[in-house]
């Protein structure tokens, strides 16, 4: 991982993105160097390497993804409100919110602009899977959104939520380097698949850091989506298994204002202590993580090769689980 | 023009453009179908069609640009906090600013998927262009917002900035149905120089129909850019030109609040009149036009093929001038 990371970031470091009008590229430049794990162009990177090895066009559409991913964020940002990113003020909040819009609408056609270089031999099939994949994220943020306001969210909605709006762009991330490395359809595919996979069960865990997670290596407040009522895996899954009671205590904890947060907090933990939701979410992640392992294997390659991806798989669901 | 009309209206009601989650499609079609003049992909037919008729890949690429020209729309009207467009209630007051900006971003990207239609061949070309061009859109929007914030801009950032708001999506729309038509590489940049300057010298009509048009004919007030101490070209060579005492008198009218609006309006008038701005306006237009027609007539073509993209140049600049 460490080489593809540093493949990436030499790459990344050579672009220039402090053109004209300044006002707009700065806030671009800003959100690019804010950092972040920049899993995505490691997993294309790694697809690629899976097979053929074809350095300079995956280069190219792995800094796209991360462009794209980063748009989202820009824009996910204005949505969501959010003051702070990645320990720095969001482009909304540092330069407005025109300039947010604007800037995160130029770091989209920009990721297109990447995928000129991919080569014409994969241009369509890249270029087919990336808009597909663009669509999808869009139609999990407002699926995200939409959930929000709804009371009747059920679990296979929300893992549609999270497939779209996290998975598929990990998925394509990989099937891109696969791609460009001349893949079959069938590995493609399956590593695809491995993605997706992989991506559902690390949003699934993502929910369940947030109710058990150590507090000091989890990195942020357990509880943070109890307390904001957040519709997880484990509140619906919770929600699903409840008897009548714990069914109208579960709802009159998130439909009203608590008196004091860490109460509502330990009142809701109890209520899924009483469910097992703590062993429902590990099997449920379990299962994808297995449907992830099963893609893999049906690649045939030598192991040394799957070894990167079997280690960024640790590394993501490796989290104090 | 109107066969062309006929033609990209019938491809247009063929889409479906009502998905799920329908909060973020909805809004989409809202928009797809306020209509407008559907000038672009008019165009683009047209290039098309003065080439080599390619009539299926040509209707594809013409309605990415007319989806990629209503995403800049709808977030321009966010950024211009416009509450009217086509007389009806835009996005973001419709649906709400979130809901406007996610619906945009998915425009954006149906955009690119209608360019996975246009044939191999020309995938390359026609993306690398459209690329180009919606970066340049981008780069002109914020020219255009941070000149209201400037005193000092000069006629040919004026000119660069309108070029790339407005001509540029123009002058690609026709070179995106050349190339699909197979011209040669010398036809379709004459094309797009043809397009390029119609543009601009539209959009300087624009500015001088504010001030001279008669106002029944024009459909909106005369007079509003004045109002509103918009930087025109009317304004910025009245400016340029004007003397010391001119100069003063026109600073202190587009910086202080009038007590009457229309006394304002006849007096910046009458410093143009005392400038010959209109007849500089019209010479600066009549030299943008003849540039685009001398364009097209480096074209080999017979002229009756060449006849709509002329007519299609007077009905733009025929607009009481």
């Amino acid at each position: 991982m460490k080489k593809q990371t540093e493949q990436f970031n030499n790459f990344l470091q050579q672009q220039n993105f402090l053109k004209e009008p300044k006002n707009l590229y700065t806030p671009i430049d800003y959100m690019m160097q804010l950092g972040g794990k920049r899993i995505r162009p490691i997993l294309c990177i790694m697809g690629n390497q899976l097979f053929e090895s074809n350095e300079h066009p995956t280069l190219n559409a792995a800094l796209a993804i991360e462009i794209f991913h980063n748009f989202t964020l820009v824009h996910d940002d204005i949505m969501d409100e959010a003051p702070i990113r990645r320990g720095q003020p969001t482009i909304q909040h540092k330069y407005g919110l025109n300039t947010a819009i604007l800037s995160g609408d130029l770091m989209m056609i920009w990721a297109y602009q990447y995928l000129e270089k991919v080569g014409t031999q994969y241009l369509l099939d890249v270029f087919t899977l990336f808009n597909k994949t663009a669509a999808q994220v869009c139609d999990g943020q407002q699926w995200d959104m939409d959930f929000e306001e709804r009371q009747d969210v059920t679990i296979p909605e929300y893992i549609t939520m999270i497939e779209h709006k996290t998975a598929v762009l990990l998925a394509a991330s990989l099937k891109m380097g696969a791609i460009i490395g001349n893949a079959t359809k069938e590995e493609a595919e399956d590593l695809y698949k491995f993605g997706k996979n992989i991506g559902i069960a690390f949003q699934l865990q993502d929910d369940y850091l947030d109710a058990y997670a150590n507090a000091e290596k989890f990195g942020k407040k357990v509880g943070g989506d109890i307390a904001q009522n957040k519709k997880t895996f484990l509140l619906l899954k919770a929600l699903a298994k409840a008897n009548p009671t714990q069914h109208t205590e579960l709802q009159k904890l998130i439909t009203t204002k608590p008196t004091n947060e860490t109460e509502k907090i330990q009142a809701v933990l109890s209520i899924y202590n009483d469910l097992d939701i703590k062993e429902e979410t590990r099997q449920q992640m379990k299962s994808y993580h297995d449907k992830a392992l099963k893609a893999l294997s049906n690649i045939q390659a030598p192991q040394e090769k799957k070894q990167p991806l079997l280690d960024i798989v640790d590394l993501l669901m490796g989290r104090d689980v």
